[in-house]
């Protein structure tokens, strides 16, 4: 995406230097930090730590992982061994989102046919950038298809601008381009719509005041930062006419783990009489499994990201405690909204209910049961 | 209550010195900061910028403000307009809490009757005192009512500690003694009843993590601080037992505006069939008002509350920016939760429906209609 006259991606290959280079996402909005990635550590750390995040990217991020694997066993010749624990690390670094697994597959299968390690490379940054280049697509095609149930409320509003609410960031900067839940919303601004997106602050990490925010300011695109408590009242008072959100895993039948919070607002649509939907790459789905809310994999993470709220302050980026010091504090990072919250799901094979079965029929080719 | 061995309270009159102080409430949990309340002006910049908050201490602190109001027009002679106006000033200070006009016109009736500027004076602090004292003893009930709530969800679960979810802080913080939300749960806590508070923090002033987390903290009570998308996550998995919340006014027919986000909350008790109540002194009732969406004024606030997080780096309470700085913010305070998802009111005369009949019932001799 264009950024301050700049082109730039979260993620990328440096050609002359081989490095994977990396948006280090925990600076934003206050700072463009780039990050090389020349260690399966610091591919494991930056997933971890989140200079990475959001589904689609962590997926293209763990396919580079196995080409920083393969080209760094090349230098010391650690082998097998190291490319399997090597993938085992990646697939582990964070356990909601199913994107890592799916490229970590993806890449190995590419390289399993091949038993020269300089070919071995070659094939992994190969299947990396098709990656890329697939949830680039993917990312646009949710553009396309999102963008007509944009087109439909703006014709029914006669000119009053669309208000799309969204919760943390599913945007360009957790995938390559456009995004996943603000594809439809760059693609609106792109024809002309009238659009104007309310940004869920996302607590505790703020990647809607932090990223969400900074994406649409730079684009240019009109929106408002909120307290993730505001939403309720917002739709209760008509000044929602859609959601829009991500997400890191979806069940076959159309259960949705997304980032803690989205099953509040999910409750709340539902009560105001909202649409709701859901935008994912087909990498996001979890074939295997059928009930999100007894079966996905909810990560809980340091009680250090809620007790400590980072921001500038007098140029510096610092980190400063909110609740009493000895308070217990308890981190979980996604929910599950249940497919009976949700509207729909817009794919890159277009717009379907929260079902197995309409999910089946959009891709029964990709492994939908 | 007791907080380090020491007996204290948000608002008291020092006898010695005839001076209003009060505990600031921005500073804590870091700092426990006494400010005097000595001038009109002081009194409502204490109620705007939430120095005191929570709608039982604002009807305390209003009544305070109509005795300072009173004692600084002995010494510049300021007469009846500059009563009149405090009056004004103070009633408008802030919109949703329906408290600072019901002290008010409590305090003002008392002094009417007396001409005399003494015995005025006398007349408001005597008021003053009394609705402090009248709102402890409500708090007293309504945690005397309350608890068998607590009691008979304890018996059930056989052991299990009773999980209570708590929005914002309705602690003794927010009235004089007890709190309203916290007044059953102190109960408990007394009677030996194992509860564990889930504590929202309750953005954008994290009053839940940084009020309710150093309220419970002090007297021993187990508590987890949360982000304020956690608790549809925790309900869904069984981890919360019942909700009780405060309000800042609710309408005759049990509509309640409470801190934004309150709704959300009451939407996910209900989707997994949670008890969600409501605690409230019939101070905090509107008889005035029915419908509580269309009718409770909704106060928006700086979005520089949003905007910069206050908390402690390096020994001293600074506020970091953590939105880009050129983004909109919007800052709503206050949602209104329908009556119809609200299981019952806790009062100090008893539980009672969220509706109209059974409102009456209870307080037909104090104006509900």
């Amino acid at each position: 995406m264009i950024v301050d006259g700049k082109d730039i991606k979260p993620i990328w290959l440096d050609e002359a230097s081989k490095t994977v280079k990396v948006i280090d996402q925990r600076e934003l909005p206050h700072r463009l930090v780039i990050l090389d990635l020349n260690t399966v550590e610091k591919v494991v750390t930056a997933i971890k730590e989140m200079v990475v995040r959001g589904a689609p990217l962590l997926g293209v991020t763990a396919a580079y992982g196995i080409y920083v694997a393969l080209a760094s066993q090349s230098k010391d010749t650690r082998g097998e061994d190291f490319l399997r624990s090597s993938c085992r690390t990646i697939r582990a670094a964070r356990p909601t989102a199913v994107n890592l697994s799916y490229a970590v597959d993806k890449v190995l299968a590419e390289v399993s046919g091949v038993s020269n390690l300089d070919e071995r490379i070659v094939a992994a940054q190969r299947m990396a950038g098709e990656l890329a280049r697939t949830e680039t697509e993917n990312c646009k095609m949710i553009g396309q298809h999102g963008v007509g149930l944009i087109e439909s409320i703006s014709r029914k509003n006669k000119g009053r601008p669309v208000n799309i609410l969204t919760h943390c960031n599913a945007g360009w900067l957790a995938c390559i381009e456009y995004g996943t839940a603000t594809a439809p919303i760059y693609k609106a601004y792109e024809k002309g719509i009238d659009v104007h997106v309310w940004v869920d602050e996302t607590r505790p990490l703020n990647q809607g005041a932090r990223l969400t925010a900074w994406e649409l300011g730079k684009h240019g695109i009109r929106h408002t930062v909120i307290t993730d408590n505001t939403g309720g009242h917002l739709m209760q008072h008509g000044l929602v006419d859609m959601v829009i959100v991500g997400t890191d895993r979806t069940t076959r039948n159309g259960d949705v783990a997304n980032k803690i919070g989205t099953y509040l607002k999910a409750l709340a649509a539902r009560d105001n009489h909202i649409p709701f939907y859901v935008a994912l790459p087909s990498s996001t789905f979890d074939w295997t499994l059928g009930d999100g809310l007894a079966q996905i994999p909810i990560e809980t993470r340091d009680p250090d990201e809620i007790r400590y709220v980072q921001g500038l302050f007098e140029n510096r980026i610092v980190r400063v405690l909110v609740p009493p010091a000895n308070s217990p504090v308890a981190n979980y990072a996604f929910d599950v909204t249940p497919a009976r919250l949700v509207t729909g799901l817009i794919t890159e094979r277009g717009i379907c209910k929260a079902e197995q079965a309409d999910i089946r029929r959009l891709f029964h080719d990709k492994g939908a049961i």
